[in-house]
């Protein structure tokens, strides 16, 4: 497997590509649109055939950059089915399995932040890897509190999959904002002070009185990326 | 291996975590001093005692956290012998070995970048690892026009050093400005422009022609990095 995580400055969006070092078969994970040359280069110099490109959730923070991979590379688009967007080029629901070349990244349907979050995992024995987005972030969770997030559906996410994953796991976050690139899922379920809740209404009381400000590009970024990042009208600021 | 790499946003700086999973020994390579809390906090959770915290050269451009971790977790603090710093625990020499509990660290002398520059491979035949500081870049190599850098020496670490390492190695920045996370040896061979020169001269000429602006940081950070990040006088700012 090639493998290769991406940082986003402005909005501290990581990107990943996961390759098949066999068919040269490529998946980029959760794209930035202000670094689409620089993943062609990558894809390019890597000699790596860009089959799919998908977002495990509608961002409200940065605009995708699958629509215009899309278009440059001829790859696959894919959102979940809940997102209700009209510009993909295919829809994932649960335990979908795609194929990356001799890869299978698994689709787990996953909501809370918002209600079209997916997590994918490659349940390879030896190194299980796993990306979900902002279901959780190292050391946090992401918020659930517009995008018809729910803390309740979160936390049954976390609890009864992601949670459930192998120890050695290596989780991989959507964001991070103090440079940490990477944890596990025994890391996550020891030292991550949201998943230490008692039980569910403990997480719910504490996800509902988190009230933070609302994302600086949402208003921008949601309709953007229904768009598949090609809405100009909405994206010319 | 227990490994990660961490990022320190405002100088773009990459820090990498190496511990041996049956000892819990761990080793911090190129720290910023503004994250130490950060590091400590990692390593209490990950149960590692971190023995050695070494710098692959003398930084121009941030301020070590070595002088910090030494005195908060008891750490050995490393240096090239030939950065004349009075008060690191103990210097580096060519080839030498440091022992990470079972994880064996090379060092190499690999000058260039300035005139301390080391480089450090863990040569595990499945898979190296390369840390070499500013020698190298993805895409690129450090500037050599100050701290006794040397564009000939610089070409003599690259060419008889590092690019002698097996292929598949992976090969991590001291710094990346464009969210680029690590490489492999036979990625740079192919696709880095500076390492496409056709000769010694032609290397030379090139990176003698490069004029780029003094780092922000140089006046303080230097002689703040000689005393091991440590000069309260230099570090005010």
């Amino acid at each position: 497997m090639i493998f290769r995580q991406l940082f986003e400055r402005e909005s501290s969006t990581y990107t990943y590509l996961v390759a098949c070092e066999k068919t040269h078969h490529a998946v980029l994970i959760d794209t930035v649109k202000s670094e689409v040359n620089l993943y062609l280069q990558l894809l390019e110099e890597l000699s790596l055939k860009l089959v799919f490109v998908l977002d495990t959730h509608t961002h409200a923070d940065h605009i995708t950059g699958a629509g215009a991979l899309r278009d440059a590379a001829g790859a696959i688009s894919l959102l979940g089915k809940e997102a209700n967007s009209n510009c993909v080029s295919q829809t994932i629901c649960h335990n979908q399995i795609i194929h990356i070349g001799k890869i299978d990244l698994k689709a787990l349907y996953t909501p809370g932040h918002t209600d079209d979050s997916y997590s994918f995992v490659i349940e390879e024995e030896q190194q299980p890897y796993l990306f979900f987005g902002d279901t959780l972030l190292i050391r946090g969770t992401g918020r659930t509190d517009f995008q018809n997030g729910n803390a309740a559906e979160q936390y049954d996410s976390l609890f009864r999959h992601l949670l459930k994953l192998p120890d050695n796991t290596l989780v991989y976050p959507g964001h991070d904002y103090k440079g940490w690139t990477v944890s596990t899922i025994a890391e996550e379920k020891e030292h991550n002070p949201r998943l230490q809740v008692r039980d569910l209404a403990s997480y719910v009381e504490l996800m509902n009185n988190l009230k933070l400000p609302n994302p600086k590009m949402m208003d921008i970024a949601v309709p953007a990326n229904l768009a598949c990042g090609k809405n100009e009208s909405s994206t010319k600021l």
